[in-house]
C-alpha cells in the first residue's frame, strides 16, 4: 500500500456553522468572468451587472383596453339613462403608426383596440363595456378621469432605469421584459465549472462488467445532476484508484481548469485517507476542515487551493448529496455574491418521538404524508448514510440543529421537500 | 377588417376552480408515448413506469466503516481496561474479490476498509476509533454485537423491489440508486410538444426594427422559456396578424405537431376577438371557457380540439404568465398524470391594508422584505397586467380566493415566492 497510516478516530470535529465560516472567508475574494448569452437561454442564469431599460415602455401613449378614445370633459356626468353621445371619426388599430391614428376633436370619438397608439387629443379612452353602439355614434354610459385606461410613454419602464439588478437570477418574466426592449441577449456570469473526481480502487464507470467485490459509482452521476441542477458546468474527472500520487497529478492538473472541485470517497479516517493529506500536498492554504459535526456526512471536509476550493464529500451518496447541499451549493453562492435559494418546506406534525445528538447537525429522512388538510412527517428508520434508499424513500429533510435533542411526538417541524408527497416513495 | 364584432363585455365569468375542472374533464384520457433516456439526461423527467432494481444493493455483505472484522463472540467484555486482544491474520482491501479475502477465525481478525466485503467466519466489524494496534496484534475496546457496521446483500435494494414508482419526478439520488444497479437509461414520458403562437398585427419580432406603433412580442419569448422550466419542449409558431384565415389555418396545422396550444392576443372581448372564434371552428368540444374570475387574467379562456388543449392567454405578459401558471400547468400535470409541483412559500405579516374583489381570485404581486427574524409583505401599488413592472418589482405573489375581500394591515399570509427576498427587486 502506498500510504500507510496509523487508525485513529477524527481529533475533533468542526461545527457547521463555523466549517461554513471559513468556507466563506477563504472564498469572498473570487471574481468570475461574464458573458452575453442569447435571452432564451439566460432563464436560471445570473445577471452580473445591472441591465437598464434601452427604450421607454411602452414605447407610446396607448390603449390598455378596448373601446373608444375620448376627451374625457366630455363624458362629464355620463350615466346609462343620460348617455354623452359622441361622433366615430376614426378606427384606431395597433400597429399603426401613431401619425396615421386619427384625431380627437370635442364631441368626437375614435374606436379604439387594445395596445393601439392614443389619437391626438384624446386624454382618456372609454371601456366598450360602458358604452351602446348606435350607427356612427356611440352613447357612453360612464364618466372617465384623464388618462383612464391609457398605458402611458414609459410607465412601466422609463428609458435608462434598471430593469434587472445585478446578481438577480432571470426568470421567465425577465426574459420577456428584456424581449420588449428589443433586447438580444443578457449579461450573465459565466457557469462555474465544478469538477467531480472520484476515488477508489473498487469503483467501476456505468456500462462497465463488475466482478465480484466492485460496485458502480454512484455518486459522481447524482453529484453531476446536482451541479447541473445549479446552472453550473460538471466537469467529469473520471475515478482515480487509491494511489497518492495518482490522485495529487489529477488533482493538479484539474484546479487549473475548474473552479470548484469535488471529490468523493477516501475522506473517512482510516488506512485509506489519503484525500486530506494530498490537498495538504497540492499547495496553500490547503486543507482546512475535515470531519464536521454533522449526520450523515460527518467525513466532510474541504480545502482551498489558491483561490479554489476542493471538497470532499463521502464516498457515499447520501453523504455526499448533504455535504453537497451544506458546502458546494454555499461555495458557489458566495463565488457569484447570490443568496441561498429559497427552498420548498412543508410544516407538519412528528408521528413519533425523534432523538438526535447534541453537538451533530441532523439530517433526519423523513416522509411527509397528506392528512386532513395538513401534513403529519414519519422519520424513517432507515439511517445509514450508505443507503440510498433512506433518500429514496424520503421525500423530506428534517435539519436538526446540533443544540436541540430531538423532538416529541406531536412536535410541529419544517421539513425541506425533496417530492411532492403525492408521489409514492 | 375581417372580423367585425359587435363591441361587449363578457357576459359571465367562470369561477377559477370550476374552468380547472372543465378543463381536467376533457384531458383525462390523454395517453403520452415513453421514451428510453440515458440517466444523465433524465433529472426532472417523469418515470413512465415502475423501475425495479436489476441487482442486490450492495451486491454482497460488506464493511460500511474501517476496522477491523472479527467474530462478536471474541469482543465479548472489552472495555479500554479489559481489552480482546485478537491476531490480526490480513486485509481486506475494496475492490478485492470475496473468494480472494482471507477467512476469519476464532480470535483472529482482519484489518478492512469500508467498503471491503466481510471476510468468510467474520459476522461483525469493530470501528478503527475503537481499537489500538500492537504489531500484528490489535487491542479491541469495546464488544460488537453480530452484523454490527455490516451493510448487507440487498438491505439497500433487494432484487426486484421498485426503487423508483411510476410518475416520479426524477432526482439526482435517483440517478445515483440507478447508476449503482448498472441501469443506464430511464423510461420516461417524451416532453410534451407546447406550441406557442401569438397574434396580432402590431407585434415584431425580437432583433426585427419596429416602427412607431410596434411592439416587440415579449410574451413568446417568456411563454418558451416557462415551457423549458416544466421539463416540456416548447415549439415556436411564431406571430399571426389578426386575421381569421390565417390563424385557423396555422391552428389546425399545429394541432398536428402538439400536444399543447398556447395563443397569445386576441382573446380580451372586442373587435378583434378571433381565438375564441376559430377555436370554434377547428373542432370538437371547441371552446369551452372564455373569461375567468380571475385578476389579472381575465380574458384567459381555453378550448379543445380532439384531446388538445389549445389555451388563449392575454397578450399582456403578466396576465399571460398567471394564465399559464394556473391553466397550463395544470394541463401538463393532468396529461402527464402527475401532481402539481410544491412551490416556495414564505408567510410574513402585511405592512398594508388589501382589499380584493369578491368573485375574483386575485394574484397580488407583492415584495416580501426581510425584517427581524420574518418577513414583511409589501403589496406592489401596481397592478396593470399590462405592466411587467409589476412583475419584476415583485418577488412574490399573494392568492386571494374568490370569497374573500381582502386582508387588514398585519394580518398574516402565506406568499409565493418568485425570487429570494435578498435580491433587489
Amino acid at each position: 500500500m502506498s500510504s500507510r497510516k496509523k487508525m485513529v478516530g477524527f481529533a475533533s470535529l468542526q461545527n457547521v456553522n463555523k466549517s461554513l465560516e471559513i468556507l466563506n472567508t477563504h472564498l469572498t475574494k473570487i471574481e468570475i468572468k461574464t458573458e452575453k448569452v442569447p435571452i432564451h437561454n439566460s432563464c436560471g442564469r445570473i445577471a452580473s451587472k445591472d441591465i437598464k431599460a434601452t427604450n421607454n415602455i411602452p414605447p407610446f401613449n396607448r390603449s390598455a383596453v378596448e373601446g373608444y378614445a375620448v376627451i374625457s370633459l366630455d363624458t362629464n356626468g355620463a350615466t346609462p339613462t343620460n348617455a354623452s353621445e359622441l361622433e366615430i371619426v376614426g378606427t384606431a388599430e395597433a400597429g399603426v403608426e401613431p401619425k396615421d391614428i386619427p384625431k380627437v376633436s370635442k364631441r368626437k370619438t375614435v374606436e379604439i383596440y387594445t395596445g393601439a397608439p392614443i389619437p391626438t387629443g384624446s386624454d382618456a379612452v372609454v371601456m366598450v363595456e360602458y358604452t351602446k353602439r348606435k350607427g356612427d355614434f356611440v352613447l357612453i354610459h360612464n364618466p372617465v378621469t384623464p388618462w383612464k385606461n391609457i398605458s402611458k410613454k414609459g410607465e412601466d419602464f422609463p428609458k435608462g432605469k434598471t430593469i434587472i439588478y445585478k446578481g438577480t437570477r432571470i426568470k421567465p418574466w425577465h426574459i420577456g421584459t428584456l424581449a420588449s426592449m428589443n433586447i438580444q441577449s443578457a449579461p450573465v456570469y459565466r457557469k462555474l465549472k465544478i469538477g467531480i473526481l472520484s476515488t477508489g480502487n473498487e469503483i467501476r464507470e456505468l456500462g462497465e462488467k463488475v466482478k465480484p467485490g466492485e460496485i458502480i459509482n454512484s455518486s459522481r452521476p447524482m453529484l453531476r445532476s446536482l451541479v447541473e441542477e445549479r446552472h453550473c458546468l460538471p466537469i467529469d474527472l473520471g475515478n482515480v484508484p487509491d494511489e497518492e500520487e495518482k490522485i495529487l497529478e489529477k488533482l493538479l492538473i484539474s484546479l487549473t481548469k475548474c473552479d470548484i472541485i469535488i471529490t468523493t470517497g477516501g475522506t473517512s479516517l482510516g488506512m485509506k485517507d489519503l484525500i486530506p493529506e494530498i490537498i495538504g500536498k497540492a499547495g496553500t492554504p490547503g486543507l482546512l476542515v475535515h470531519g464536521v459535526a454533522m449526520r450523515p456526512a460527518k467525513p466532510t471536509g474541504f480545502g482551498v487551493i489558491g483561490k479554489k476550493p476542493i471538497f470532499m464529500l463521502s464516498g457515499y451518496p447520501v453523504s455526499a448529496l448533504i455535504g453537497f447541499e451544506v458546502f458546494v451549493d454555499t461555495a458557489i453562492n458566495t463565488i457569484l455574491g447570490i443568496p441561498e435559494e429559497p427552498k420548498v418546506m412543508i410544516k407538519g406534525k412528528l408521528t413519533r418521538k425523534l432523538a438526535t445528538h447534541i453537538g451533530s447537525k441532523s439530517f433526519i429522512r423523513v416522509k411527509i404524508i397528506r392528512e386532513n388538510n395538513g401534513y403529519i412527517i414519519e422519520p424513517l428508520r432507515l439511517t445509514g448514510s450508505g443507503l440510498l434508499s433512506s433518500i429514496t424513500k424520503a421525500n423530506g429533510i428534517l435539519e436538526v440543529d446540533e443544540d436541540i435533542e430531538g423532538y416529541d411526538k406531536g412536535d410541529e417541524v419544517n421539513v425541506r421537500v425533496l417530492q411532492s408527497p403525492d408521489i409514492t416513495v
